[in-house]
């Protein structure tokens, strides 16, 4: 057991829905803590609050917070994507001395875990009695040593439901627009391109073609998957990352002769869904179009998985707990019990670990052409996204 | 009223969330008219099915088709943008003669009232006792002598909930991306990109600029105003509609200047909301970027509005309703009884007057400045979007 003495916690990296749920659990079982927990304070913009001197009291708020704040998406202490200078640590623990911060808590994703690591390596260095302790975020679901991330959830069934609703759409307007193409976050890994199968009740069921990070792009083999679903089914629902590369390593999207200019000559990078788009109208001579929302899909706190906010919620309170009982330098994982029923516990690996790591799609969760996913991978998400999918009508399909 | 007759119904024009409501509403009444009515037909693909004589047997359904049809997106008949030739109205009435039926309903925007009002007066003259009945639907809210318009209620709902989420990622974010533009449908009115103001508490709240199809569009005006909202909050969120015009007509990103070239050579159309944020980035050298959820906000039925679901479903109703007692040439209207409490009933308004007229946002729902929504607008749409919205949590503001 740690002496009593005061909290910090900041957010840092890529809004989620889920972040402020985390925040949440963390409020909540600090002031439950009261042997242990004295001042609770937030750093403003994470670890610059830090820098800066900026903290607010998370104490004192009107009672009504704690609900507000599980369903606010994004980060609301603000969050950041600093990468500290090996001479700012020293300022970092300053800050936390002069606030008699004992416990130190730093939701975020990989990046944050490393400076969360260095924090704790630097407070030793120092004599200085801090318990470190980081609570795993990303939409991306990339972080090793926990079975899933707070924030996949969400995200993925925001894709469920949309590449649902855009298969509709699609359905219903293919006399005209025959190809659409949905561009997904994921700059390294497939998982969230992959979550937008989750609506699929028959195994032919839209999106048709997923293509992830974890595989190579090829024109020609994505120029025949298309056309060969044009031709069974009259239009084409296509899932692609925001990253997809060809064989070389090269970004398709960035790659020469994707490249489009404006009037003053200055290079414009198109997005890959507007790349695929123009292959599929120049090769095709079919009308293509994408969607590409943006930010919105990791912030869609009007449709998270409840799952995922009681998930990232006990994250929180998990991380408080382990920093009274005298833990640093480690972070909250997530520990899956059992498929079905869906069971799962929170547990503990060290920073160390997790920082310099990336979790991809795992082989067996990508369809051998690697233009799908697999029934394990979606064994696999189906619980993470909550509540049931609504059934969609179908006039030629029982229902 | 109008002797017994089979009842055919067709959908057209672009998707919405609640299109199938209003399918749900004219199967559930038409199979209370036994008395009235004997077959009901669905056309596929609107007026394009009766051209091909393809209709499908909406009176044998399973049990629960009614209700997965109220929360399935888009049109489950399929749609279409066709407009008749002179001699192909005899041939929707040679199908529809050949299929008995006395009721043709038909749920669209202006264009399908034309085709609707046509196919009346085709029928007329060729004396066919056809009782044609409009059901209006668009999410851009422009059809005259209707209160608002079924499907326009949850296209804001997702707007408002979209700009809400959007501006807590922008506040977490702000020491990275500095302005978001928003880029919502809307080619010749502002309706829906109005409505990305529904989810302001206090008045100064995001989206803090507003530009409408409805007013030119000065570039000038543009950057001071993003650069006076930048110096107050440190953020700015935007809303465009994806047309809006320069004074002299020319839709901004389709002026001169604002086409880029791709590696062939071909013009490349940067989207309204693109060159926006390029206009942004050059002259204000602040960090601009843009989400264009495309297809998804019309389709989003995830977050409909409750209140235009059932909206939707009386409007089918009605029209059943109207058909049996002997109109035709009509649209069912929604009309507005009341603001607070809300409460709405349905009217009836001739298809001619519809057909070809245009509603745009009316004067005193735009700010003088033309570059935001009045109060008057707020009062006017709030009611359509249904169930409050969740109230966000801030860390300088009460709650």
């Amino acid at each position: 057991m740690a002496a009593k003495g005061n909290l910090a916690v900041g957010q840092s990296g890529g809004p989620t829905a889920v972040i402020n749920c985390s925040l949440a659990g963390i409020l909540a079982e600090a002031l439950a803590q009261e042997a242990r927990v004295g001042e609770i304070y937030g750093l403003v913009h994470g670890i610059e609050g830090a820098l800066r001197g900026e903290l607010v009291d998370l104490r004192r708020r009107p009672p009504e917070f704690l609900a507000h704040l599980c369903q606010t998406p994004a980060a609301v202490l603000g969050s950041c994507r600093y990468k500290l200078r090996p001479e700012e640590y020293l300022q970092v623990l300053e800050t936390l001395r002069a606030h008699n911060v004992r416990y130190f808590l730093y939701i975020g994703g990989n990046d944050s875990m490393d400076t969360s690591q260095r924090i704790a390596e630097a407070a030793q260095a120092a004599g200085y009695d801090l318990f470190v302790v980081g609570v795993p975020k990303t939409v991306d679901n990339d972080l090793p040593c926990t079975d899933h991330t707070p924030g996949y959830g969400s995200i993925a069934r925001y894709w469920a439901l949309h590449a649902m609703e855009a298969a509709r759409d699609l359905e219903a307007m293919r006399r005209y627009d025959q190809i659409k193409i949905l561009e997904t976050m994921g700059r390294n890994a497939g998982w969230v391109a992959a979550s937008t199968a989750l609506g699929r009740c028959l195994p032919d069921d839209p999106p048709h073609l997923i293509y992830v990070p974890e595989r190579p792009f090829d024109q020609e083999c994505f120029l025949s998957d298309v056309e060969e679903v044009y031709r069974r089914h009259g239009y084409v629902l296509v899932t692609v990352a925001e990253t997809i590369r060809d064989g070389t390593g090269r970004p398709i999207g960035r790659a020469e002769g994707a490249f489009t200019r404006d009037a003053f000559g200055h290079a414009v990078l198109e997005g890959t869904a507007q790349t695929l788009c123009r292959l599929v109208e120049q090769h095709l001579k079919l009308k293509a179009r994408f969607n590409k929302p943006g930010t919105a899909q990791r912030v869609a706190a009007h449709c998270a998985s409840e799952v995922d906010r009681r998930e990232a919620y006990e994250a929180g309170r998990a991380a408080v707990r382990l920093a009274v009982s005298g833990q640093s330098g480690v972070m909250v994982t997530l520990v899956r019990e059992s498929d079905e029923p869906y069971r799962c516990t929170t547990g503990v690996a060290p920073l160390q670990t997790v920082a310099n790591a990336e979790r991809r799609l795992p082989d067996e969760f990508i369809a051998p052409a690697g233009n799908n996913v697999t029934e394990a991978f979606l064994r696999y998400a189906r619980p993470l996204i909550g509540a049931p999918l609504p059934v969609h009508a179908h006039l030629w399909r029982p229902g």
